[in-house]
Order: C-alpha cells, then structure tokens, then sequence
C-alpha cells in the first residue's frame, strides 16, 4: 500500500422507490429519491484484511466484493455514528467507501464513476442494496429517475440545503424485502417519483415518501405514530427505507417531543479527505 | 420574494476541451475536464433590478438569461475573490447561482438538473463559456465525457483531493476563441480526453492539459515561462483555460518561488447556503 487514504460516504435516507431488478448488476437498481446527511461512514484502510466496524471485527460482503474486484488485500476500518441496519444505507457507504480508499491506496487508476459502479454492482450482488450508491456519490437530495450504475442510471436533485432530524427505533430486513413481492411496492414508488417529477421540492419529497409508506404497508405502529406526532406539532416527516426509522425535515421531531440525532444535509457526495 | 437565499458556485479552471456547437443550446458544449476550487462566486438577490459585481454594477448577459428564462426581476448581487476573465468560470457561475436563488426566492419549483440546463444554456447563447456550468454544478473535478445539459451530455470525474494554486497575469477573450476557427484546438482536445479517460488521475490531467495548451498555440510567454519555472521546482501546472492563468497542483507555484492564491478542490458542486 502506496500512501493512506481516508473516505468518507454521507448517510442516505430513501423516502420512496421502485425497485428495477436486473441480472446484470450494474443495471440493477431503483428509482426513487432520498436525502443525504451529513452524518455519514468513514473507510480507512490498514495492512492485514478482514473488515472492522467501529472497533469490532465483522463481515459486510459488498466491502469484500469490491476488494475483490479491485483484486486487493487490506483491513477495512469502518467507523460510523449512523445506526445499523435502520435505512441510512451503511453497506453501501461501506462499500463505495472501500472502493475509494482502494483506488486510491492501491492506485488502481479508476474514475469516479467506476468506483461507483463497482460499489454499486457489489452492494446490488449482496442483495443489501440498489439505490444507495449511486446517491450517496452524488450527494445533496437526489432523485433516482432511472435505475442503475452511472453508465445505465439517470439521476437529478432538489435544490434544497437545511436540516434533518431522524429517530431509530431497531432495523428492518433490506434482503427480505427488495427480494420479496415488490409489484405493489413499486406501483407505489412510480406514482411518488411522478408527483416529484412534477415538483421537486423538499416538501413534495417528504409528503410523496409518506403516502408511499403507506401504500406499501410498510408503516410499523411506532413509526406511524411518530410521523402522526410531527405532523400534529404542525411538521413534516416520513420513514426511512428500510429502517424503522422516522426522519423529518427541520426541527420537526424535536417540535413534537422527541430527542432525535440532528444533522445537515450532505452538500458534497462521497469522497476522498 | 417570499425568502432569502444564498447560492454558492465554486470557480472552474477547464485544462482542455473541445468545442461542440449546436443550434440547440442545451446540445452544445465542450468536452474537456478541468478541476473545481473551494474560491467561487456567491450570488444572493435583492429587490430592483440590475446586477452588481464586488460592488460595482455591471452587465452580465449570461444572468440577464437567466432571469428571463425563470421570469425573475431582481437586484443580482454577486461577489467574488476570483480574477474576471482569467479562466474561472466566473460568468458560468454567476449564471447558475442566479438560477438558484432564482428558484429558492420565486419558489419556481424547478430540480437541479432544470437549473443547471437554464444557465448552461444562458452561457452557450451569452458565448462566454461552453462548459463550466456543467462543471460547476458537479464539483470536484470533472471529466465533460459528452457535451451539453444534463439531458444530453455525460460527466465523470478524478477521485481527488488536495490543494490547488493559481496565479494570473490578465484576461483572454473566451468569446473570441471559441467562436473563431476551433478544429486544431479541438482535435488536441480530444487527444487529452482520451489520455484522461484512459488513465483518470489528476497527474494525467495536468500532463494532457499542459499538452493541450502547447498544441493548442494558447500559451503566452509569460504562461509558458511560469509552466517551466514549476517543472524545473519539480512540479505541475498548466495554463486555465481560457485566462492568462496558470494553476498548479499542490505547492507547485510557492515552490517555484511565486506568490500565488491557494484553495482546496471543492468537494460540493453549486449549491443554497
């Protein structure tokens, strides 16, 4: 290993999506949108291999897929404030995080966009992911208008910056779901990037999400309830997918009565610091 | 207005480029690649009309478009530390950071992509620039693969970080360069991209680009004399395109005995503030 790279990867919400399964995993994905964080996940990497997360050793196999891909042989430090497994896609800030790191260390000589390709395809083959990626390398709040790696995806944004407000309550299984029936799921997040489309505001955003959970039962009582909360104390929020999760746009929980985590929205997409 | 918004646009030195014209100004463009600087341009609007530059006011006809396209009349203020017509994309800038705080403050409800196409489009019919907005609404540094708007054209970009230096002696007319006799500029355009394309690394960047403005016939002898001053120092640099400007990375002008601006790539395309 050359020289030491650091990476960091923002955090990315989903409000809605359709999922858009393909065998070719780098035109595998979905369209949706969701919003980045400035609370993000950081990639180092040492001599030696396995994978750390937060000072425990454990395995992530898009971050293995993409050493594998870049044939290269290190121990992957993984360091996030995020919570696990609760829609703030840390696999796949995992994996394009290595993926940077990698290149960099080991000069592979990649563009961005085969960086992002290549986390994108390792985090799609895991079955952990198809939307994160390419969204957590763009940064902002992104719309996902076609599914897939930069080569195949279409992507825009809502011009929007302020902060976002999220409380977790535990995790919801990703591979479950985007493996199982999604034909309503996606009839629902079609209907919701259509209304976007149409507007693409924050507040559009969020009142789409919202209606999407909703329609694709995917609300759990406790986060129902929350999202009932915010907006009675006049705020606006939706669920995280997949988490059991509740985010919400300015001080929205905070507003209601919760102690939530409280950051900006991620100007800047992945990248090497 | 119903609110206050602040855009902010980092400046663009473009290393080379080929020029694609079009009748359509959304399809033209150039390809090229160049590096994005934390130093830019912040636009904010006031009540009145008129544009103000550092305080001074001034005719800018790329945000006169702008303000057109988006049915906006309001005092444009916009302030910079880049040197004007030096290979910044000053104009670029200001335009896209007009079409943001455009939208924010009339509440026009228009994506990233819609804003970005708007001042891209300004520029190509203003003939002061064909690629910097695309570049500036990216960060980083940014590879223009294809020409145009985001609906027709295709970036990638160098996963880089690290300081930046410039310095410059005057302005060139881009105006006149690009609207005069472009085929031997653009055949060694395109000799630098695929160099570039084919090893993506900000040392193959500047080598192309240092290329690219000898072939070109671009160079001033002061241009030139400060280019070899930082090789002999056992640096990188070439020529801003299009300014009397040189900009090197890392310490590449100190080390050479300049005094030249320092600044960080920008790792966040335009955005609020």
């Amino acid at each position: 290993m050359s020289q030491s790279a650091f990476a960091f990867v923002p955090g990315h919400v989903t409000g809605f999506f359709s999922a858009h399964p393909n065998e070719d995993p780098t035109k595998a994905g979905s369209r949706g949108a969701g919003v980045t964080v400035a609370d993000g996940v950081t990639v180092r990497l040492e001599a030696g291999d396995g994978v750390e997360l937060n000072g425990e050793p454990t395995a992530i196999e898009s971050v293995d897929r993409v050493l594998g891909a870049l044939r290269a042989t290190a121990h992957v430090v993984i360091e996030t404030d995020l919570p696990l497994g609760a829609g703030f896609g840390v696999s796949g800030a995992a994996a394009l995080g290595t993926a940077l790191a990698t290149n960099a260390v080991f000069g592979r000589g990649l563009s961005e966009n085969e960086l992002v390709t290549i986390a994108h395809g390792a985090e799609v083959q895991a079955g952990t992911g198809l939307g994160d990626v390419v969204a957590q390398a763009r940064g902002g709040v992104p719309i996902r208008l076609e599914p897939g790696s930069p080569a195949h995806g279409a992507m825009d944004g809502i011009p929007a910056r302020g902060t976002v407000e999220y409380i977790s309550f535990g995790e919801l299984q990703t591979e479950e779901i985007i493996s199982g029936e999604t034909d309503e799921l996606s009839a629902a997040g079609r209907q919701a990037l259509a209304s976007l489309v149409e507007e693409p505001t924050v507040e559009t955003f969020i009142e789409a999400s919202r209606r999407f959970a909703r329609e694709a039962e995917l609300l759990t009582p406790r986060v129902r309830e929350t999202i009932d909360d915010v907006s009675e104390a006049g705020g606006e929020a939706s669920m995280a997918m997949l988490g059991e999760t509740v985010f919400a746009l300015g001080t929205g929980l905070t507003d209601a009565g919760y102690d939530p985590e409280r950051c900006e929205i991620c100007l800047a997409g992945a990248h090497l610091r």
